[in-house]
């Protein structure tokens, strides 16, 4: 393609011709453009999208071999999001970080640095691949107690204890949006020669104007994936993955997508990429104006309303990263940067500052009025804001928390506020200070390396106990709390008296579980004897 | 779910009340609804659609911890498909291949037992699975010189010869909704204490009007993968996998599920599902009608179209199938049953009875007319009828196969005809004696075992050769036309003579390669040296 044409949508511009043309199908799908619903058997809302649901034809082009109008799109999203390469996913960034890891690990065995608080698609593509994970303790804001990124000093750590490993893996921005400068983490992968690849799920909008931080590629991240379904607005399941740079194999890469997903894409999600995508291609900054608004409104409401606190960076990054290039290098020290640095203004994560409200009955209180957050946990409830958002519904949701404040401990509200006043890091650090520790199977920034693959726990290892009584025993199962759907215990690894004591609260609060026997989790699967090592 | 009620579509109808409801959405995905394409930059044929794209909140469940509508409608699914437990899929029939093979084989070096023919997803599972596979020659219609499912008495040889084998997988319907009896190959496999898997992607609505077959469930089948949006009306990626009988890890296969498909699916494609199984499931048969009748007007069509053929088989098969149970086992004999038994009726596979036309011409000029057949091969073109086809199409489509004969070789039309109707058979067998071998790794029935692997190719061990040159090397990478989507070829296999004539035959018919290096395969990769053994 020639010229970058940001307003060109090719993909969807090919459907709407694909229906002027009026030819018949003879091909699949089977619902023939919706002609399959007829008389009472409507199909109701999917009428419209079923018309626009084709398969590979001649002129539709070939996800797994793109050639024509999906090739000009993922040229275009390239050039949008500041990538060399870009791929358009329709299984989401799970399909993006399974193949992302089966390709920098393409044997078993191979070694991977990465975070231990990953999106259980990361564990996931760590048991296919059949990878000896080496985990670096998550850093911890102390304020709010939420888990971010490790710093770089521990990656360079980790390198350094394991030069065999092919590559390193963090999240940023983490589910409640927090960051911190990656442009360090990309400078001591690249030392050591090996690529950082980003889940950058949560991030898809990141880098598209001022107000928001800097996006992973431009920090210097090799492999980049995005659910642009998440923060942008393409359909559920669209997402895209990014390369830059010479780390990885962007051949063995196309092989590796092609298995993890679907032989047959679908056209309305790989459309909706193709839109989301250039809605932020050709306006702009522009495009998050009226969603910054909405945003806020909020923030100039939640001043009027001390009742609840907004998380919010205790020491701000200025500017957009340190950059990837030799003057960055030399400026800026490894050492003494936050951990969390960088908030994404479109997740609203709110508290209540006096304490009377957990945040999973925050949620249910605010869902009950009509606000459907995100997600929240024994504290936090993470309001998702998008460039959609309204300004007029942010109103309704001020509203709606002031109706709550005054319908919950109004008469203790005056004191608590003024002891908040005057410290408010203390009520932070107590709420937070059980939660320090993330890593289970060590106490050290690193752990040793965890073999993980595909064998299923042998049922006749492993008995179930009481969830308070876990504490010190090995994990016989994955527990991942959903949201935000990261493994608080994979099978193989010791239980912490903080993760016993955090499954307890979250369990508590009314958090859901999925992967574990019990979703109540009342009772775990623990192996029989005290045992480590291999997952 | 105390009572079924085929006509609620639990999914469906929960998405239609979340509309109603009128919430602000302060979650994923970051469209809000739709809202973030306003003024200038619209969603268009996408807005309706994304009304209904929500995400895992209250009360729209979750595909994989299912507890609420997306059970009742998957427990809805099991009733209509007749299987004991059904699984909605987002991912196509890739997800569930993929799934089913990490769950029967659950370590690197397990055995299964399948026909050579198999889709790509399939072989993909062989190798994320690092499964040692024993592939059986897969029988060939002599007529139509097409590859169909194994017969009963190679399954039983191969479980003989490998009684470590820890399933049998299989296709049926092929492509071409070519079939045969499946009771026999369950049997044998029951017999030897394992599950029979069954590919049933171009069959999600077999079984499901007397004009029909069988369904793999029905003739005693265990895990079963369709396409629901192929053969029935739901969104592209939309499938199901169904189960039953004692001989798979549920817990497992759920586990292999959840790793496999997104961790954010989407609700429109399992609203699609839904409402393609209740209509199935309100209507019955009834539901096929129109369909039926549409495809019943071309072949009476036909009949005054002598230049045309339709793939029937020779020896149909005489009732649903030979059933699962005692008394069929003891009256049905393995040997002597025909290759290809069952034809899909809205499969219509034509062909140039003349000889005139190959395949890939025939499909061009048709779609020269308006018409998109599915497929084409060097000889047949692939009509995909289905229940939302409409008889006055079918009239369309007749007259323009009645301009393609009077533009293409009229004036032979005579000679050859008087020439067809004395010997059918020879010409067809002469279109097909040339491939009558489809396992080129052996020229018995029963391969020795290849061990697959995520190990990527060598490239130091590899040469480009010209097609041409390649018969006798062995394969350095994987050759997948698509459609059908069934590798000719794949790493570590030896290209045989016929395999490589029928590749220069694609090449020169056009068809569309995916995986290999040349896309328009001028050349081919292979290895250095004459290599068997390991894929």
């Amino acid at each position: 393609m020639d010229k970058i044409l940001p307003g060109r949508a090719p993909v969807y511009e090919m459907l709407e011709q694909y229906r002027v043309k009026g030819n018949i199908s003879y091909h699949v799908p089977g619902h023939k453009n919706g002609e399959a619903y007829r008389g009472s058997e409507t199909a109701g809302f999917l009428n419209e999208v079923m018309r626009y649901d084709v398969t590979e034809i001649t002129g539709t082009d070939d996800l797994h071999h793109p050639e024509g109008v999906i090739r000009e799109a993922q040229e275009l999203a390239a050039d949008c999001f500041g990538a060399e390469e870009s791929f358009f996913l329709v299984g989401g960034s799970t399909a993006g970080n399974l193949a992302l890891i089966l390709t920098v690990c393409p044997e078993p065995g191979m070694t991977l640095i990465l975070q231990r608080n990953v999106h259980k698609s990361v564990i996931h593509g760590l048991m296919l691949a059949g990878v000896r994970a080496v985990f670096i303790e998550p850093q911890i804001d102390p304020l709010s107690g939420l888990a971010v990124a490790p710093a770089a000093e521990a990656v360079q750590a980790a390198l350094a204890a394991y030069p065999e490993a092919a590559a390193v893996l963090v999240t940023m921005p983490n589910y409640y949006g927090m960051g911190s400068d990656l442009a360090p983490l990309a400078r001591v992968c690249h030392t050591s020669g090996v690529p950082l690849l980003v889940d950058e799920a949560h991030g898809a909008h990141y880098g598209q104007h001022p107000a928001l931080p800097a996006g992973a590629l431009m920090c210097g991240a090799d492999g980049v994936v995005q659910s642009t379904h998440k923060m942008l607005p393409a359909l559920t399941m669209g997402a895209m993955l990014h390369v830059q740079g010479p780390w990885l194999d962007r051949m063995l890469l196309r092989q590796r997508l092609a298995m993890v997903q679907s032989s047959s894409p679908s056209y309305p999600v790989m459309a909706s990429l193709d839109l989301a995508r250039r809605l932020v291609h050709s306006q702009g900054a522009g495009a998050f104006t009226a969603g910054l608004a909405a945003v806020d409104v909020l923030r100039r409401g939640l001043a009027t309303l001390p009742r609840y606190g907004l998380l919010q960076p205790a020491v701000p990054l200025q500017g957009a990263c340190s950059g990837a290039g030799a003057a960055a290098a030399a400026s800026t020290p490894l050492q003494g940067m936050a951990a969390y640095s960088t908030q994404d203004p479109f997740k609203a994560v709110i508290y209540d500052a006096a304490g009377v409200l957990g945040g999973f009955e925050l949620q249910r209180r605010l869902e009950e009025k009509g606000m459907v957050p995100e997600m929240s946990d024994d504290r936090h409830v993470v309001l998702a804001f998008s460039l959609g958002s309204k300004a007029e519904d942010t109103q309704r949701l001020l509203a709606a928390l002031r109706e709550i404040a005054g319908e919950t401990g109004a008469a203790k509200q005056g004191a608590l506020l003024e002891c908040l006043h005057n410290e408010p890091a203390e009520v932070h650090v107590q709420a937070s200070a059980k939660y320090s520790t993330w890593n289970n199977f060590t106490n050290d920034l690193i752990s040793t390396p965890v073999l993980f693959s595909m064998k299923p726990v042998n049922p006749v290892e492993t008995e179930r106990v009481p969830l308070e009584y876990s504490a010190g025993r090995t994990a016989a199962e994955m527990v991942i709390p959903y949201p935000p759907g990261i493994p608080l215990l994979y099978p193989g690894e010791w239980i912490s008296e903080d993760i016993c004591n955090r499954l307890i609260s979250l369990r508590q609060g009314g958090a859901k579980f999925q992967a574990c026997a019990d979703p109540a989790l009342q009772h775990i699967q623990v192996y029989n004897n005290k045992k480590g090592g291999d997952a």
